[in-house]
């Protein structure tokens, strides 16, 4: 078999196959930046042509994906952080700026130049922990100006590292202050102008919006999810993180890729999700760091075969986090997700809430070559360590 | 003023003199491993023979102090956090060989070079985030030999890098398995041979136990403790973690440097090391992994004014953290300390923890020049972040 490099002595986590998919004695094969074989050793095709490079016995994963990030914004909210913790009630760290409304006036004072640098060491952390594909959502620009530089700037980080940038279209994420009172005027620019242009622009790879008693309602998320579905746009929700709103059986009936948070789902909710195959993506980051005490129904999401993901959430108000190993520590410590499924949640099922499964999150002939390599004696390890980073080697496309 | 080398334009979070201790317009001069000067930059002396960094701007901590760690061990636990999350009972678990009986066997069986090797990684990552200092317990030895050359591999530890390592006998740590059902003759040995014996040799700097129903009685901590006086080497005491022994007090009557954990300390402990000055060095990692309900009585040592510490706690078992940084999140997520407290946690009250208050933690003329430079706009930022490392660059003994 033709290709241009191998990697040997790797003990796979190939992630398919509906488990871990463990390959002891394994070797995987690239060509032209795609898999074109990924198994044991004994009785793998002869490859001709090819660097090797020795695994020496090291694990090999899928290179990891973090599916739900707000990565792209200005300004941060230490101070807001350090307000609260020093006893400020809520108007005391309004008064003071804090809150969205300050990361949307940061970000929309930022140029395009601006939040891509602000961006980059928060991509870097990400990176240096072997992730290779990133969702990046706008949604604290509010305005089509804004959020197209949102959008732009996100693009433009996958041309500064070797990294996969998918964006999704977050418009409606909170009300701009020049909408105060009128979310439903807001919403009418959100699908009669901002979606129709982001589409046109192929600036948004999907739509997402914030359906929740402090965001919009669910009528209001149904008008954004149906300008979507107009647009040709695949559609994603944040969906019951602080009380039950429906909007996970809402986003299903739209086929939605994910339904993230999902602390207050219900039956039902699983039930619609199950349906339409509809990703959880669970966020313990923002869980912990907000200090909820509600955990999403994980044995009902398990009972009912939903893919469980996992993700950072990254942003500055509730979940400043750029780790998704600490993610994945933190999906099985606080939500009691085991192993298996952390891992599942970071490639295969991760790819999944991406609408990219053909493309990624598994060690499989066709997929792109995205993998990380690990210095670690089992995978559990990737999962059980807080705040460590074994990566020994990360490739993209074959690279 | 005479000095090697000088930073410039740098903002020092100088952490002497009560708060965080701001400069916003700094220098820090230092000689011979030693600062002698840390201030403004408007009316310092004028320094002589120095070599300039220029900090442009950058904030200045001293280097960070790990006051608490069981970092030399051989094997993990990644196997029973798998089963364990995977519903295996404490039994099956048991059986499978978890516990902390795993973790001696697995030290037991280490040569020094191996478990010099395997401490360097998890080492590095401290190191990595700006720690200088670090305390390193023996403890899954237990019997002298193996306890030696636990305390022996930390000693080496601070050959192998530019790191402070202090050394704290533990071998009350747990009980090994030839005197099951024979604490009180376990306890014999540790008084009569193993603790007279490490204080001859200098591979101790302190005396640790381990209060707790499953660990030893106040009264068999007592005979420790005792034991230390006697061979002249300060005590620290693992107290009050999952329920109330009042090992603080008793700690506190022998002069403890701290008290640690402290999740059940009621009024009298803390009144006991309030009289004192023994730090509470609170160990937020262990809490979140065992998923601990109670947090230690933050209020009642604040208004005590008894200085707390932070600490990784890094060990196989109930913390597997190598990141300072994030106990500081911790404290701050789940203990609810001030960003001031966490800063002050991890250097001027962590120095007072190992007794080194004279000789580390804050940035004060006659200091070893310990520091950590920061990609921060603000010192609540290395509190805020999860998951991120700023340190932009590391200096231990002037270099
Ligand atoms: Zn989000
Ligand atoms: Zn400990």
């Amino acid at each position: 078999m033709r290709c241009d490099t191998i990697w040997t002595n790797a003990r796979l986590a190939t992630m398919a196959g509906g488990g871990i998919g463990l390959v002891e004695r394994g070797v995987l094969a690239a060509r032209a930046g795609r898999i074109v074989y990924a198994g044991p050793a004994a009785g793998s095709p002869r490859f001709e042509g090819a660097r090797e490079h020795d695994c020496e016995g090291r694990w090999m994963t899928p290179g990891l994906i973090d599916c739900h990030t707000h990565l792209v914004h200005a300004g941060d909210r230490a101070h807001e952080f350090e307000l609260r913790l020093a006893g400020a009630s809520y108007e005391q760290i309004a008064r003071a700026g804090g809150g969205i409304v300050s990361t949307v006036a940061a970000t929309r004072a930022a140029s395009e130049d601006e939040l891509v640098a602000t961006a980059l060491p928060r991509l870097d952390a990400l990176i240096a922990e072997g992730v290779t594909t990133i969702e990046i959502k706008s949604g604290y620009g509010l305005s089509l100006d804004a959020e197209r530089r949102m959008l732009r700037a996100a693009r433009r980080l996958a041309e500064q590292r070797e990294v996969t940038v998918t964006t999704t279209f977050l418009g409606a994420h909170a009300l701009p202050p020049e909408h105060a009172g009128d979310a439903d005027g807001y919403i009418d620019a959100v699908v009669r102008e901002m979606i129709p242009a982001v589409a046109r622009e192929g600036l948004a790879d999907a739509v997402d919006a914030y359906c929740e008693t402090i965001g919009f309602t669910a009528a209001q998320t149904r008008r954004v999810l149906e300008a979507a579905a107009g647009a040709g746009l695949p559609v994603k929700l944040h969906a019951e993180q602080l009380s039950n709103q429906h909007g996970a059986a809402l986003a299903a009936g739209f086929g939605a890729l994910s339904a993230d948070h999902l602390e207050w789902l219900d039956a039902d909710g699983v039930a619609a999700m199950a349906r339409v195959g509809t990703v959880a993506t669970l966020l313990p980051g923002a869980f912990y760091f907000t200090r909820e005490t509600r955990i999403p129904p994980v044995a009902a999401l398990r009972a009912a075969d939903v893919p469980i993901a996992l993700a950072t959430d990254c942003n500055p108000g509730t979940s400043p986090m750029t780790s998704l190993l600490l993610a994945m520590n933190m999906g099985a410590t606080l939500f009691r997700l085991t192993v298996e499924e952390c891992l599942l949640g970071v490639t295969r099922h991760a790819a999944r809430a991406l609408g990219m499964a053909g493309e990624i999150g598994t060690l499989e002939a066709g997929k792109a070559c995205d993998l990380a390599i690990w210095n670690i004696e089992t995978p559990a390890e990737l999962v059980y360590r807080i705040g460590f980073n074994p990566l020994y080697q990360r490739v993209r496309r074959g690279h």
